[in-house]
């Protein structure tokens, strides 16, 4: 556990009330961090597939599903699509459909759409070239250089959600930042959904198991929002990732939080799990082509409960190691997987969600160059929603606190570099050469002046003081500088503030479920 | 100094000649790398500046040559560019030149020429898609993790040639990978050049200050091709690098360098060093026409000595620290002015020269995500040749052995991400889903054993390993298993062979030089 910021206490959380007064309140200066912002891609989309091989890809994916077909755990999920003339194999339950059912269907759903949280300065335009960046989800264990690595807990998925709202370029959160396994499986979603709505204002997704799970979340999230449901219908503020169970298996736990979640007009991810030479054959189409299958054929079910439902179409094609079946990532495969779903999502009018992962061990040039390249694969690939964009090590085994500050730090880059530059007549700075001789400098120049503090992107994690200073100063790596960082960020975070009586309905209602659920099914 | 690599003989250098028989031959199997290949980027390049944007550059540009002018140190470069009608301002030596004269001879540049080195395998197509990776250059200091910071040597400059030789990601050198500061100034290209045709056998950059070293080097390149200075005009190996000294001024060394080049019909780079802020005023705009005016001004200046002759549109704009004027590399600025560039010199028909830097201080999680910045613009920028793209710290003051690795194995990746990918039949793998079940995995199917062993990209650095297994193989950084890995690849290294004669001759050519020069002007 890292020093001052033991995770110790693993009793009931004591969240979602505003900070006592008297308590002493950090500085919010522990770094400076550019403003909350949605940052749109205005470049073209980098296009590693020719239209031809879109279109090869496109016919293989509907080829998979109208003669292999997908094997639909739920029979509220088979019936849906049986009446939609899909042929139903009762032996296998494997579902096919031919592609004008699945076509017709995805051709309702809408290209862009906004999600809304309880702090509506914070809403998420996803589609067209808006782009966002997403923390870690779903790590079972959590890491950092003092304290070592552990199995997920209470006290670090707090401090999780804390930096994630801290840190400006963190757009949304995933299903579950990492796993408190310290609270029961079975109720844990109540209490990390308590903690996003009273510790964060961002968007955050609803663990995505089971029906009951995805309602729970949503109708929190109304009441933190002060809304009826039928309002939170006409303005969604979650969503929810299903993983298809590749190759071609749909779960019932995922089908039918995806439908419950179309029922309340919330948005759905349908992310296949197509990890090359393991859950899809080992070629780089037939990747793309499973992949592409296995989210028409889901995003279809979902158009087919309620069509016109928010939905999500999401790639997350990597490879393994062919040598220890290791999934890896950030890979050239991985990077070109993020290009090409974006042009796959777009053949369907579909926004588009895709991921910066890797695979390292630690926060070293492994992990760095592994994240920036899957990054600006999802990047230039046009990635509506970037998932895992902070704070993922290990293939996903860990939330790294390391990690997430090297990687803020990137995405905050990242976003500068894909705001557009001035060209007005002043900022060809005529005024500057009048100034300046040949083999001058331009340090004191009037039009310098006037401009230095903004012009450039300022990093917060970026040492560029000369060796011998460097030196002096201990020596130390951007990562030991992370280490460093982390703790007076989380010193400096302030809980936004909510009615307080919002705040006890909410806690209520956890109460009466967890009462509901006792140990039985959430 | 790095255990068995120890560099401290500072003697005359023994090099040229075949390894002796009879020496152990370490394995070349040191690392499993990618064969060398010429890497073409079929991806559309990014493009930041708008087509009406570009324009605006292109007329500020052409507005700082007419009105502003440029500073001309040399007589016989004044002499030319007064001869095709150039106004010479007597008194600053200041000269100014209408638009018609610049794009007239701007336009009698060659959009695509070969470069051919000894081994014409080795040869690079300097044009198109077509994109290179070369070494770090012109560093002062060198360092490893064992041997620690140190002033450039002739040891380690063998070392970084080996290097660089071993590599196939590596296409060429840059005009001096490190300053061998324990030899004479003043002959030190004499050295340098024999070991970069002896023990090496890639396009280098002959060193440009002045025009008797370029006229030494290209001399000794045709010996070493046994090619007469004729032969040699109508095949160039070789170009050198000539920065405009800005703002707005162009030393007599680097420009009679340039001429002397374009007469022996070999090629020239012509890079302004414009760091925003600093050499160019504060604003993107203007540093990007300060880059063009002087780019293009000098590339006049090489069309108008021998028109036709072979030239690079050089770009190096990044921006410096405003706090303490120090360079910064990797920056968004950085990254998309290596974009941007690109679209300038496509606006000519100029092949194109960008960068891949960093300035971090040690080869950690800024090292590399600066390289991954700057590496990604140049790339999607379709740069044709990309500096410093291996074994730059610093902001170029340290050539590090264990970035070179890092490096190697970043452009590796990234060269393997430039592949076209298949999309044959066959690649859909249908059979593989005749054989796998929903739900199950693809390890064991005919189609992926057919395929397994080259189906991915196979990293040199990556440690995909799971973290056990990591944890007890030391915890190794991909620094420190860098670290291990270079004095590995330096026994596997082998020298390229030469016929003897030509080594002699080349010999005997840099011994009757030293002597001319003596203590006096090379």
């Amino acid at each position: 556990m890292a020093g001052d910021n033991s995770a110790s206490d693993t009793d009931t959380p004591e969240v979602g009330r505003p900070e006592r007064r008297g308590r002493k309140r950090a500085s919010t200066a522990a770094i400076i961090q550019s403003e909350f912002q949605s940052i749109q891609n205005h470049m073209s989309p980098l296009t590693p597939l020719s239209e031809d091989q879109i279109e090869s890809v496109h016919e293989a994916s509907l080829k998979i599903i109208e003669e292999y077909g997908i094997e639909v755990m739920s029979a509220r999920a088979r019936d849906v699509l049986r009446a939609a003339g899909a042929s139903v194999d009762n032996d296998t339950d494997i579902v096919r459909m031919d592609r004008e059912i699945v076509l017709n269907a995805v051709g309702n759903a809408p290209a862009q759409f906004t999600l809304t949280p309880t702090n509506p300065d914070h809403a998420l335009i996803i589609g067209g070239n808006h782009l966002h960046f997403g923390m870690v989800s779903g790590a079972p264990n959590v890491h950092d250089i003092r304290g070592g690595r552990r199995t997920g807990n209470l006290a670090d998925y707090k401090n999780f959600i804390k930096l994630g709202q801290f840190f400006n370029v963190i757009h949304f959160f995933g299903n579950q930042t990492l796993a408190p396994n310290d609270l029961p499986a079975n109720t844990r979603h109540l209490d990390t959904t308590l903690i996003n709505l009273t510790m964060s204002n961002k968007v955050f997704l609803s663990m995505s198991i089971g029906e009951n799970r995805v309602r729970d979340a949503v109708q929190m999230t109304a009441m933190a929002r002060g809304l009826t449901m039928e309002e939170m219908r006409a303005s969604p503020s979650s969503t929810a990732n299903i993983n298809i169970n590749s190759p071609r298996k749909l779960d019932s736990e995922m089908s039918d939080a995806a439908m419950a979640m179309a029922d309340m007009g919330q948005a759905t991810v349908v992310t296949p799990f197509t990890l090359m030479g393991a859950m899809t054959p080992v070629t780089f189409a037939a990747a793309l082509a499973q992949q592409n299958a296995e989210a028409l054929f889901a995003i279809a079910l979902v158009q087919l409960t309620r069509p016109g439902a928010p939905v999500i179409y999401g790639g997350f094609t990597s490879n393994v190691d062919m040598k220890s079946g290791a999934p890896a990532f950030g890979t050239p495969e991985n990077s070109l997987a993020n290009m090409a779903g974006g042009q796959l999502a777009r053949r369907y009018n579909l926004p588009y969600r895709t991921s910066a992962c890797s695979a390292s061990n630690a926060v070293d040039a492994q992990g760095v160059w592994e994240t920036q390249m899957a990054l600006w694969g999802a990047c230039t690939g046009h990635g509506n929603l970037i998932y895992h964009a902070a704070g993922w090590g290990e293939g996903g085994l860990v939330a790294d606190y390391e990690k997430l500050v090297v990687d803020c730090e990137m995405l905050q880059a990242m976003a500068n570099l894909l705001q557009p530059r001035s060209f007005d007549p002043a900022d060809f700075a005529f005024d500057a050469h009048d100034e300046v001789a040949p083999g001058g400098h331009f340090f004191g120049a009037a039009h310098t002046m006037e401009r230095y503090q903004s012009a450039f992107y300022s990093p917060f994690l970026s040492d560029w003081s000369n060796n011998e200073n460097w030196q002096d100063a201990g020596a130390k790596t951007a990562t030991m500088r992370a280490m460093d960082l982390w703790p007076k960020i989380l010193e400096a975070y302030e809980q936004p503030k909510m009615d307080p009586a919002r705040v006890e309905a909410i806690e209520a209602f956890v109460a009466k479920r967890k009462e509901e659920i006792g140990a039985g099914d959430p």
